[in-house]
């Protein structure tokens, strides 16, 4: 699947003053010279001025460049065409690059090929994907440090741990005259732990990653006349400018992403409420209400704080503890007089927010509180995972480890099993084991021209 | 103006797998090693493999060009990031970039500069700008054929015979005592015309080069019944994958923009009038059909071949022959029994495209019909032009020319005027003379990044 050489626009659909079309494989150089007004000797990484020729006509003049495999992207010979960027232009110059020997690239093909050619592990390439979804500072962030290899190299000193376990392990199974010293329990059980402690570690962080990269989402519910719209308008607030209403919403609820602190937050609020008759709008609300607070990773949850807390406030309280998520109760319109605080027994653990959407005050506690645990999340010195792939694998090993851990005495070969099995994960995680067809669908979700 | 150093996204909004963003100015050099996490000597046109910071941290691994003065776009100091596609790191590229002291780019900044700096003429400048733009083959090669300088070089040469002139005019004007040969006056007129013929010549391809650029509009007429529709459809035909709905239709009209042979072709249908009662729909229709003919390069109009012409069609036609434009007239349903052909006096002579939707015969005949005289479009030389300030240019100048082979044999003084302002002429559609607020407001329609 290397064999053939691939094109794709590198630089999205929208039309710009340059646009980016590569080149990938064995051709590209025989391509290049078959395009260009005049063939030469390419210095790699050279950008040169050329012709682009569509038959006897210029297509265009553009920035030319050739990095030489394994020098590259993708570890292949690739030609990259900064061509003025028009759908005409682009459109026209894969056309004829595929006239001369070269195919569309599907999505992520490029990354696959430089994922196969060793120039990067699969968590790495994956890295290149979330760093281009990235729309904000903390996922950025997260991103990067996949790029950058971090996770990898941790994931390889514990291969590297493992592998030298299980070797010496084997080696003594395959010592049937028992030349060799038996390897202490404590010495096993340690190697087992230290690898054990940092998967615990990296597989605890998925919890706070998933939000960092996904988004936080909240759900705002409160009977009517609560002021869920207006704290909805509040916390969004100046940042209105940079919020977009999301794809997909439905026409009862409002979502909005908004930025805190540099995170990504989507809050759901349960709208429309008020257009209808006062009984059927009660129990249609609730019923939004749940559905809002099933999908949320946060409910907050708005009561006016100058009225004492109502019947509705009573059960809707019983539907918000059955969800058993993490709760931020506010006390709405502490403008006004100030109802005493008289919580149920059951809701005395939580502070509440007093908030005033008029004077503002309190909405800047609440944006911190919604995001502190994304903020100052716990890394593994500075690695957080939010793959559900990644995760679920460390699960896996993290089973392995947990029963070679009570092996460690009985017998070599089922300790020598469950530390295999701990390993093949490890490399799954990196691509070095995974199938192919896998590996199909991973980078098939990645961008066009990636 | 070209003092301070400036930076934009040059690849356009969307998000993909590279974006460029380009720097330009006196500090591009400094900013760059500023920005990268090791300063070096940058060899020009090289692309380097950096770390870009943002403070302590990583903000991308990014391929990185320098082009150093005066041999770049600009012809000042360039520096080029090929960054992750993603929001975040172009916008915060941006930031970090004018923290170190660039500032955004304006519209069309980059080109100004390289216009300023004389790597490019105004002519050129636009044809990127038009390069950029079209989005078909035909409007593709009207715009490459200003950027290559096609028509630039034909203004340099006529500027040239005008100058030469000119000066021989003025130095004898100088000749008080009359020691030079005077000029013989068919040399002067023979030089005179040799200019006006080529700019009579370049005015007349405007019309041609003005629909090839922006897309020649076609109104459908037609009354009730006649197979409006049907016959959008079936020009529309098998195109519709290319087909988008034209921004700022009205809720009255339909309009598709269609690729015929790589022309654009923009085709305006009145629709809905059956959705009105009867009478009120006849007068709706022709109000429509009216507003829409006044605005076509072409009326299309659509007559049922299985019928004679109606009291409706008669009227209709005094509605057409008042717009004086280019009229094709569609006998339609001709799978069906034909009508003896009964033409008004003043229409015979049209020849009728016999159609059937049904069948479709005769579709690829009024398509070619349509495009006809953009797709053999008489040019001067190869040499289109399609910009109204080109067009109105070369009439000033060709009115001044005129106006000189008037006075070749009266007085020297005016006849030296009007080739003054006929070479002024020339010479501000190249840019030469163009005052400064004029060049901004063309500059500011170019594309950010550019």
């Amino acid at each position: 699947m290397l064999s053939d050489t691939i094109c794709a626009v590198a630089t999205g659909p929208a039309r710009g003053a340059v646009a980016v079309v590569r080149v990938s494989g064995p051709k590209s150089l025989e391509i290049l010279n078959r395009v260009v007004s005049r063939a030469r000797a390419w210095e790699p990484r050279h950008q040169y001025f050329c012709t682009l020729l569509d038959g006897a006509e210029i297509l265009d003049k553009a920035l030319v460049t050739y990095f030489a495999a394994p020098a590259s992207f993708t570890g292949q010979d690739v030609v990259e065409f900064a061509v003025h960027g028009s759908d005409y232009i682009k459109g026209r110059l894969l056309e004829i690059l595929c006239a001369y020997g070269a195919r569309p690239a599907k999505r992520g093909e490029f990354s696959q090929r430089a994922f196969l050619n060793g120039k990067l592990d699969l968590i790495e390439a994956q890295g290149i994907c979330d760093v281009i979804a990235a729309g904000n500072k903390a996922a950025h962030r997260l991103a990067m440090g996949s790029l950058e290899g971090k996770l990898s190299k941790r994931l390889q000193e514990m291969k590297q741990t493992l592998a030298e376990l299980l070797a010496q392990i084997e080696v003594r199974l395959d010592d049937v005259d028992e030349e060799m010293a038996p390897l202490e329990g404590p010495f096993i059980t340690q190697q087992i732990q230290i690898v054990l402690t940092h998967i615990q570690a990296l597989a605890a962080t998925f919890s706070v990653g998933r939000l960092i990269k996904d988004g936080l989402k909240v759900a705002l519910v409160g009977v009517p006349n609560s002021g869920k719209s207006s704290l909805l308008n509040a916390l969004v607030g100046f940042d209105r400018a940079i919020v977009t209403e999301a794809a997909g919403t439905t026409r009862d609820t409002v979502e909005e992403i908004l930025d805190i602190n540099g995170q990504k937050v989507i809050l759901t609020d349960t709208a429309g409420i008020r257009d209808h008759a006062v009984d059927v709008a009660e129990q249609e609300g609730m019923r939004r209400s749940v559905r809002a607070m099933e999908n949320a990773d946060v409910i907050v949850w708005v009561t006016d704080g100058s009225l004492s807390l109502s019947a509705a406030e009573e059960t809707l309280w019983q539907q918000i503890k059955q969800q058993n998520k993490r709760i931020l109760l506010v006390r709405n319109k502490m403008d006004r007089t100030v109802a005493p605080l008289d919580l149920p027994a059951d809701l005395k653990g939580l502070t509440p927010f007093a908030i005033s959407c008029k004077t503002g005050q309190g909405v800047a506690e609440l944006k911190n509180a919604l995001v502190e645990q994304m903020t100052h999340a716990e890394s593994e010195d500075g690695i957080l995972i939010s793959n559900l792939r990644h995760y679920e694998a460390l699960l896996r090993a993290q089973t392995d480890l947990e029963e070679a851990l009570l092996k460690v005495n009985s017998g070599g070969e089922f300790l020598a099993e469950h530390l295999r099995k701990a390993l093949f994960y490890l490399q799954d995680l990196l691509g070095e084991v995974t199938p192919d067809d896998v590996l199909g669908i991973i980078f098939s979700k990645f961008c066009m021209g990636k």
